[in-house]
């Protein structure tokens, strides 16, 4: 239980950082401080509640932690509740601060959508990226890796991955970030959300597939 | 005595570094660079006094540091002094070296500052801000925490919360920090500090009452 | 077989990472954000694949280590198969988001090149830093240097690299990730390819021999 | 021998990496990029060559380490020798790439700088920030601070000194770094060196004592 309370915080600050500085902070810190702050959310994170959940706080993570065999498929599915019950928590407390719901932080693609790119771009970038991301997290926490210094990793990791893509789709690679605000913002984000679901998820599974494939090579 | 002078001077260095970023580097660095600012001022004083005091710098973060049974009542209350005459001290500095007491980066909301956020969003932010930010410090000195980290851990933290709140309120969650700068910028700082006072305590308490709660769920 | 896919990846994850902050972030999010893309590109690798290969994906770094007498000739030319394979793979996959090949963070000097700097500039600043580099990160791998450290001081040494030099040659300091965007970009960047071959292996060698001679020195 | 070649490439590459980008990189990465490219030029020679000199890189702390009794007088000569010379060799390499010595990142005051403020402004800011620098180093390298840690901490020490102080001074705090870009670009700068080298000793003295009589404290 304690766990999923973990997880459950940390999503809900994911989203409370990241989309609050897209929402609240907006033109006036720019796309370079929007990533800062979502990969900063992560490092917050890491340190502040890792020691209790791992601090997946994104479900792509927890089915690529899953695949590598780290992790139970029961406890997999009670993160994923935890994590999409986070995120909307997370959205609802930036509208009670943004005074609307109108504007959320919410991923998207196509016209009227920061750089407008088509579809297939969006899906590669998504998935792809989130292949990235998952290969960074289950190689930093390895037995191999130097410990303590993970959560720096996968935080300034996601600073990188958000510099890249956010003209791209605002950048998900995490289902339950772009859950909480698209439900809440309804509309374009909504019908545009099965991609940010399917997409991350996809991407994490061959994150963790490589990474099992390379861990039998040696 | 000591541990209240480390206070005393980390809290003026964090306004010097903080506000002072606001104050003088102003548009030339932008939000970016005044949020990084005020992080990196507690990366500077957690590994610069962090061993002697524990670098609290911060009534909310001392009042959370009580509440969670780490330190006495009586000391508490003599970090809080030494916390808000040094932040009353940065303040003058910065004064000195700006020239004038009407811009000391002190915070607000309403009309004319910045996104002119009402009272209900400056009191939600702060307090939940306040609550975060207080739950990363206590998770990330804890014992099961990774050593050494912590300082880089909170101080990033603080970058994002203000990447995400300075067009909100400026970004207090410290009342010291608040106290200082308003007490010589008087007018409508001071009309307004009470909201840095008690929103950021109530925060911390928030914060640390959560932390005991879920220490206790295990 | 394993420390060469690891090689390959991340490559292909740093032209990915950097050059497409370049491509699609672009004005978003400036210069500054494009040097951390770059940056953090490494600290990602450094952490997610640096146990298994050491995490080079640079061939004027391999050349470095070579040299320092810290890796056989013969591995280093693997090496380097894998890091120019891995460049071109991630500018292909970056071609593929960006729906072009025309613009892919190619480097470059001369009339129409950013900041417009002559030949002689770009050849000085390309050897004088990747010397420098080399210098980095073969002192922040030595046994003396404190461990688990050297992934974030190398990565943040190549942010600093970045916010310096991209007015100048948008930054190679590493033959492969110049390579890459060349070969598919073609004309200009294809035709000035050679000095980010050249330049780079020399400032690495320069770098190396710097290391040992101060080596001996004690 | 070796350690003082090693303050000589530290000074040399401060120089080039920090004066390099405001120069190089100016308006396209702005005062937030250039305060980074300082503080990550500390980070970079931190680990890079720190196991060997200590890394000093600047007259007011090799002061400061003198005064706090870990260096005898005899080596904190040969250590400013060695910086001066490093930094003014870096800021000839800069002037190559540039092509000029018009404008090498020189420090100074006064109407047509910067922020044209005034000398007691830029007397006070140079004496207080490198005092709480010299606090920083001497606190985050003693026996009690976490090990490892100093280079990350102290590095983005330098970077919120440089957030604060650009439009001031162009942040010195460290006579060589001035000593060099002004020796090279000459009339005002040369003028103006003066304070440059003097502030920041005085700071360096008050920081190392303030240090000393805390230690004497507990």
């Amino acid at each position: 239980m304690k766990k999923l309370v973990a997880e459950f915080i940390g999503t809900a600050v994911l989203v409370l950082f990241g989309c609050g500085a897209a929402v609240l902070g907006g033109d006036a810190i720019g796309q370079t401080g929007i990533a800062f702050a979502f990969g900063l959310a992560i490092v917050a994170m890491a340190y502040g509640i890792g020691p209790i959940s791992g601090c997946h706080i994104n479900p792509a993570v927890s089915l690529g932690v899953f695949v590598a065999g780290r992790m139970p498929a029961g406890e997999m599915l009670r993160y994923w509740v935890a994590q999409f019950a986070g995120a909307l928590v997370g959205a609802f407390v930036l509208a009670i601060i943004a005074g609307s719901t109108a504007s959320l932080g919410q991923n998207g693609w196509g016209p009227g959508y920061l750089g407008e790119y088509a579809l297939p771009a969006a899906l590669v970038f998504e998935v792809v990226f989130t292949a990235i991301f998952v290969i960074v997290i289950l190689g930093s926490t390895a037995a191999a890796a130097p410990a303590g210094f993970a959560g720096l990793a996968i935080g300034l990791t996601l600073v990188a991955i958000h510099l890249v893509g956010i003209q791209v789709t605002g950048v998900s690679v995490n289902p339950a970030r772009s859950f909480g605000p698209a439900l809440l913002a309804g509309g374009h984000a909504l019908a545009q959300l099965w991609l940010f679901i399917v997409a991350p998820l996809a991407g994490g599974l061959l994150g963790a597939l490589f990474y099992r494939f390379k861990a039998l090579e040696d």
